[in-house]
């Protein structure tokens, strides 16, 4: 049965080309999985034990809306040291990153708005305020040695009349990264034609060739006064190893906070409260996590660099934040099909350029967040397969 | 700071007025709160167990859009002996019996569609729509001696055209029960004009006088084609004590369940799997916890409606289901000013029958899934709080 009923803006999302691949692979063990992004790395035992200790405790009932007080006082306290002070009021806990991009889009894009968007991108981005009715444009990155942004081609897409941009830096998927100087050209526009800006900053600790530490992406969140049009949306899952948990966050201007509330009350009510107390250990004692995985995916990263650029036909630049490799493959016209090849033939598992957009046909993304066992055996699988073509 | 960007249909929702009274008792330990609808009850320990043996064993990954195939074939087998065979392919794992709502509402509402609720009711079920654009229709049940369908009033408001109904029985706040004779004139009806019923089935477990065991109040499920154009929204919330785990389902044709994959993706992307681990739990071994609440609700029903009853100025119908007493209380105009002095001058924390709808003024709303010491004491600060006025 065809669905009878779709939403107009349903039946027009497009099926994850990702999950397309993946379904090649289906009930198959010999295949290494590289599609999806999500370290190989099991939640660490002291964020699960919190989750566990708070079951015991019988933490089992609702909580506010818009989050356990001291969750969003942890969030304040982390977002203030990175980015200068962000008051408690200003925080919601969601229930996942994701979530915190709904809940966003509810919040700000009506139908027929004009939104912006920089791709290739994560598709959820692109689909959200698509499912709201808005009318999306995008903006493509300009590949060359590195992916770069096209300031002037930004610009003349936000138009007076435009409702938001949304950013995603580090950038899933080409390991794009907003510069500091971009950044303050994007906030002086938008602030004198009222345009929002939906910064997906999910990524913002993933960024190499750093001091390390608490090295952080330029944020939004470093120049806005609290006033500004700017929402900043987050999640533990790549930070702090927490995929799985669906927990993320949103900060915002104070006033959209009730606002914030009731849509959180539509649409999850609220995420479980020991899921949240894992939350809170995991912000205030996830530095050495952020650490550990920063060092970890620059060698991988390094390592899967190295290994792909020696092989015939590919060019990959190097990512300077997130976890994927982004690499064209010459004179590829179909990755999407490449990639269904690449699961039947030789065993590996990457994502389809063209499941982040039209500009993403001819690139194959790669998740490097695993060991250097499996790139590496993964990178053989693939010199194998382009030797055999 | 007012919000400047709030989307057209965000403006009008109404803040939750039963938020506004808890808000009054914030930080007072006295206060005897039943204004929320939640069992006092933690979810029982093997439940909880469940979820922490899968912490251990590192299930903290994402899992698929629709939820743990283990889990979908659990609900399909539960659903199945309640109502007749519900296919796996049919179940969709949602995070949260109101992100089930969402997602539905998502499928099948675009802006400008006529949708018909039966009112009161929980207000969740008349915003979500709205956030969406739809126009909403409320049909009031009739009060006397129990909460009744005018049924007439119902047919002639679903003119042909109207994209859905959406029913919630038993019903949150009268406990209403819609009747097997009622749903098949609607169904009928829906049928012959292409309309989607949306059921909100979370209190199906909860009714009373009954044999018990698998009690169940009747659905729309046990006499729906697996084609008919019907949806039933379910949560672990109530039947098995479980709210703060935020974990629901959705029953629908086949031929939706790609769309709402996709629609589960841009929402939340799926339930936390150790969650859905105490879900698969609850559904297999949870027909003593069920039978448990059922007779201490019974129980707490008729004690709290023989002593709401015995006050002067007070009517309270014999609820069949769900877990509310909603009664009138003479003379009240502004049951939202008295549930606020309830809670500053009796310590009792009750809520305002206008939180449901405008047919719900002139009533009070009292959540009985609380021990009978409590309901006790409630009724005892209600007496004297009648008496001093």
């Amino acid at each position: 049965m065809k669905n009878p009923a779709a939403r107009f803006a349903v039946q027009s999302l497009g099926a994850s080309r990702i999950r397309e691949v993946a379904n090649v692979g289906i009930g198959r063990a010999d295949v290494l999985p590289f599609w999806f992004g999500e370290p190989d790395e099991v939640t660490p035992a002291f964020i699960r034990d919190a989750a566990k200790q708070a079951l015991d405790a019988g933490d089992t009932f609702y909580t506010h809306n818009l989050g356990l007080p001291q969750l969003r006082e942890a969030i304040s306290h982390y977002l203030s040291a990175l980015h200068g002070p962000i008051a408690t009021e200003r925080i919601a806990v969601t229930s996942s990153g994701v979530s915190a991009l709904m809940l966003v889009s509810q919040l700000i894009v009506n139908p027929g708005d004009r939104v912006v968007a920089v791709t290739p991108l994560w598709p959820n981005l692109i689909e959200i305020p698509k499912i709201l009715g808005a009318e999306m444009v995008q903006v493509p990155l300009q590949f060359g040695h590195t992916w770069e942004l096209d300031m002037q081609r930004l610009l003349d897409a936000l138009t007076p009349g435009t409702r938001a941009v949304y950013l995603n830096s580090p950038n899933n998927p080409t390991g794009w990264v907003i510069t500091r100087a971009q950044q303050e050209v994007i906030l002086a526009h938008c602030r004198r034609h009222g345009i929002w800006i939906m910064a997906d900053d999910v990524y913002e600790r993933l960024v190499y060739d750093t001091a390390g530490g608490q090295a952080c992406a330029p944020s939004f969140l470093d120049l806005a006064t609290p006033e500004d049009r700017i929402i900043s949306a987050n999640s533990f899952s790549k930070s702090w190893l927490m995929t799985g948990w669906r927990l993320g966050w949103l900060a915002a201007p104070a006033g959209m906070m009730a606002d914030l509330g009731k849509l959180i009350e539509y649409n999850t009510s609220c995420a479980p409260g020991f899921v949240q107390r894992a939350g809170i250990v995991a912000v205030e004692h996830g530095a050495e996590i952020i650490a550990h995985s920063v060092t970890r995916y620059q060698t991988a990263r390094d390592f899967l660099y190295e290994r792909l650029n020696a092989l015939p036909r590919i060019l990959s630049p190097k990512p300077k934040g997130a976890m994927y490799l982004f690499f064209r493959v010459d004179g590829e016209r179909d990755t999407l099909a490449l990639c269904k090849q690449l699961v039947r033939e030789a065993g590996l598992g990457l994502a389809p350029g063209s499941a982040f957009g039209p500009e993403g046909e001819g690139y194959v993304r790669w998740c490097f967040a695993s060991s250097l066992e499996r790139l590496d055996e993964g990178a053989r699988r693939l010199a194998r397969f382009l030797e055999d073509r």
